[in-house]
């Protein structure tokens, strides 16, 4: 089997267990039914990554680092990270299900210190923390309570996709765009966006 | 067996069921691991409940019932209606596993239009309706974003539990009350309280 041969084969194993692991969670999940999907054997996903939850490790890990990009955390306008963390959730459903399999079946107990959410809340929760000392975002706010009020309020459909029914039938405007401005609106009476430009020149 | 002693058997399947459920799911629940816990027998499960879904579907249900009349929205003041949301959960941490193992494993299909927790939002959101009408609440905001932003952000520490060791590590200030205190800020921020009194008075 050539290397570009085997990356696809590595590439599709990925694919198709993102979404068993959000249909099924970790113990719900089947890995031949991910090698079926993936078109290989059983076998040849244990031989890339050694158990179940080490391929849900995995995808969970590569899941974090697209929602990191997608939504890039500025820490001077985060009404506008909000919005782009609800464009994210609105067109990948699938990966709030995926987090949260993994919240509820691997319980709260300590991350492990190298555990790369915690070493990317940790360098956000930083960068918020520079940002109050260089004036762009209120320093009386914990810098810790910034990013989890942040998302929850970002992920307010994504986490409630049973509101959205009732949305449909009830909103005065039942469109996305409405919610996003919802919520948008919402972060930014919280913790107001700061120009870098404006504050710089004045 | 006498109506009384029915009654708690009845009673301890309902909390042995509601303890599984929060640990393990729907589909990771055992009946008979229930029936032990309550003292009883499979059998006697069944005769109360149909079903493990039934089952599932009573629990929470009844759990719904006992989170709005510990926290009493009061859409005059829901800076304080999301304090007592946080201060429930809290104490019941087990009640955001019950309702999230439910939003995984039952899907986002449109919930069914007598759906007890559907009919419960409708008449919340009914009542903030009403109090934009009587000037205690920003008019401008569809009323069907409050309650889910509200929530939202009451639930931060419930939602991301993973979060919270991080806090005992970096938080400023590390304990509950200054969780509390930030999220009750942020609703307050968003959708301030208007004291009845005041408004009725002036």
């Amino acid at each position: 089997m050539s290397s570009r041969t085997a990356a696809d084969t590595r590439d599709r194993i990925v694919m198709a267990a993102k979404a068993e692991f959000a249909q099924y969670g970790i113990a719900g999940a089947r890995v031949d039914r991910i090698a079926k999907e993936a078109r290989t054997s059983k076998e040849r996903v244990y031989a890339y990554f050694r158990s179940k939850e080490d391929l849900y490790a995995f995808v969970a890990r590569q899941e974090l680092a697209v929602v990191a990009a997608a939504s890039r955390m500025d820490p001077t306008d985060l009404p506008g990270y909000a919005g782009r963390i609800f464009d994210f959730f609105l067109s990948h459903p699938e990966h709030h299900r995926l987090v949260a399999w993994g919240r509820l079946e691997l319980g709260d107990n300590a991350p492990a210190p190298d555990d790369p959410l915690m070493a990317a809340v940790r360098e956000k929760t930083e960068q918020l923390r520079k940002a109050q000392e260089d004036g762009y975002l209120d320093p009386s706010w914990d810098p810790f309570d910034v990013l989890p009020l942040v998302h929850q309020i970002a992920t307010s459909w994504a986490a409630q996709p049973e509101l959205a029914h009732v949305a449909k039938e009830q909103a005065r405007t039942p469109d996305a765009a409405a919610r996003r401005a919802a919520i948008v609106r919402a972060v930014q009476l919280v913790f107001p966006a700061t120009t870098r430009d404006e504050t710089a020149s004045r």
